[in-house]
């Protein structure tokens, strides 16, 4: 079983508690309901593992695992407002449940809850762990809007693509690994170290996640396969296709978009192979993940401190599902 | 000319400046917008008059002025979008102007900006002060949500009325004079005293307002005299005419609220008058403006320090406007 495993097992028990007070009840069922046996738990997760790099968990690293949870639950409530979506763990969104306001006031309580946990470690860190919460909450809002308007226009690059993802997913694990070293007393450069990994290997995990959306094997991923194709959303795939493609290929892709056939996720997949697409994909993810494994090289612990991060790295990225 | 209004254009030089980077603008445009020329500063004016109390303004004072500043625009923007409405200080809402995602955004930014300026004062205050904004913040959401609970109820108490006005308004008021307090180095004694006359401060307002949107002179009254009752608001007024009413009464009431006729204002401010409901509200005010200032009196500062709370407490609450 992997450190991350155990960690995410032990993080739950610690995480399973009441957050809120009980009432107005309509405002407090709601954020409770959110926190309900949630997902993955990869940000406190990370930033445990951040914290065990330098030494053993620091009590404090619990408590900013709990915050970096609720802040992301924040993020989640307000984006599936923005996104209408109904579902999300498979059972419906907060919005769906209840309603938008009550769903946006939530997402507010979540918010001031995660300051209010973080607020409670050591006067010594609290204003650096606050003012990294801070910076990076904005990136995450930066990266959400990017979205919205990237889903508007008719052509973005591939830098603008992977700066979209950086800011909305991978600065938030980066932060979270680096607020564990923090908490340990890892000078600024093993800070730097330590958030890099983190940043490269949130880029080669988006990346993964948008290939396995046409290549994976569809019985083992968890989402519907093609799922991107059909909803002609922006993925590192579609973005690099039409970087890459001439005139007559964009018109074909462009085509391709309007058609709502039973054979289109086959069709797009098929342009992506002709292509090397794919191949173009997985160069990409190595070249993070090479990148985020010379930054573990470069933090000065016992190699075997490392293990569980690798192990992590690995286990994220080899997965096809 | 007043103290109140000297703070406050004081504050609005030292307010007005770039709270946001400029990319990307699609963000930020709409969070700026939101700060541009805006309303009467009462939050940041109160914690000023609140440190001013016991000795010269502290830099910190400054600070954390801007953060609930900042802090208020967050809350305005989110219960704009709740609220649906088209306008705040006679312009377009965010969302109106931008788009309801953006608006989220907009307010999500600008909360974080709230803790990114707190965090700046100094490490001997920061947590008491994050603490107390945290706390007064979660208040005001479920305030919030009290309101628009209550708006669906056929019936509520005035009891849950002034808790509902509590939550909403008063505790914020309140918070901003205790963090100036806070940081002026009063003892927490002190600090209790007036947080109590803000809070007393805020529900004799908050009456104050209810009773002027019948009352007030219309010539001089911001806003359209009998917008709470063309809109079937729940006030002081109507909460307590209820509350005092025998069935027949309560049926008229109920019919009065139906009706969409020219003469509905009139009606029901004269059903308000035959009550002495206009009365119970002056009394209430009174009775709150008494409590104020029994906690104003009971803190031991020279009471030449204490001239500018009394007028600022006059100068509200005789306004007939």
């Amino acid at each position: 079983v992997l450190r991350f495993q155990e960690l995410s097992q032990e993080f739950n028990s610690y995480f399973n508690k009441k957050h809120f007070p009980d009432h107005p009840e309509t405002l407090y069922d709601a954020a409770s309901y959110m926190l309900e046996e949630g997902g993955k738990r990869i940000r406190p997760v990370l930033c445990l593992m951040g914290n065990e790099l330098f030494g053993p968990i620091h009590p404090d690293a619990w408590k900013t695992a709990a915050s970096l949870e609720l802040f992301h639950n924040f993020t989640l409530i307000h984006d599936d407002i923005m996104d209408h979506a109904p579902l999300r763990r498979g059972k419906p969104t907060v919005h769906a449940k209840y309603n938008e306001s009550t769903a946006l006031l939530a997402g507010d309580v979540m918010l001031l809850q995660a300051y209010e946990v973080l607020n409670e470690t050591d006067p010594k860190n609290v204003r650096s762990l606050i003012r990294l919460l801070n910076k990076t909450g904005r990136e995450v809002c930066e990266g959400q809007q990017l979205d919205m308007d990237f889903e508007k226009m008719d052509h973005i690059t591939l830098e603008q693509y992977m700066g979209m993802i950086e800011l909305k997913t991978a600065v938030f694990l980066a932060a979270s690994l680096q607020m564990g070293a923090l908490i340990a007393g890892a000078p600024m450069v093993q800070q730097e170290h330590i958030y890099a990994f983190g940043r490269n290997l949130g880029l080669a995990f988006q990346v993964q996640d948008d290939w396995l959306d046409a290549f994976g094997d569809s019985s083992t991923f968890g989402k519907q396969k093609g799922g991107d194709i059909l909803a002609n959303k922006k993925t590192f795939l579609l973005v690099k296709m039409l970087e890459a493609s001439g005139q007559p290929q964009k018109q074909e892709i462009m085509e391709l978009a309007m058609y709502q056939g039973p054979d289109k996720v086959e069709r797009m997949t098929n342009i992506y192979l002709a292509s090397g697409i794919d191949d173009s994909a997985q160069a990409a993810k190595k070249n993070y993940m090479d990148q985020a494994f010379i930054h573990l090289e470069a933090i000065t612990v016992p190699v075997e401190n490392k293990k569980a991060l690798k192990d992590l790295a690995e286990y994220l990225l080899e997965r096809e599902s």
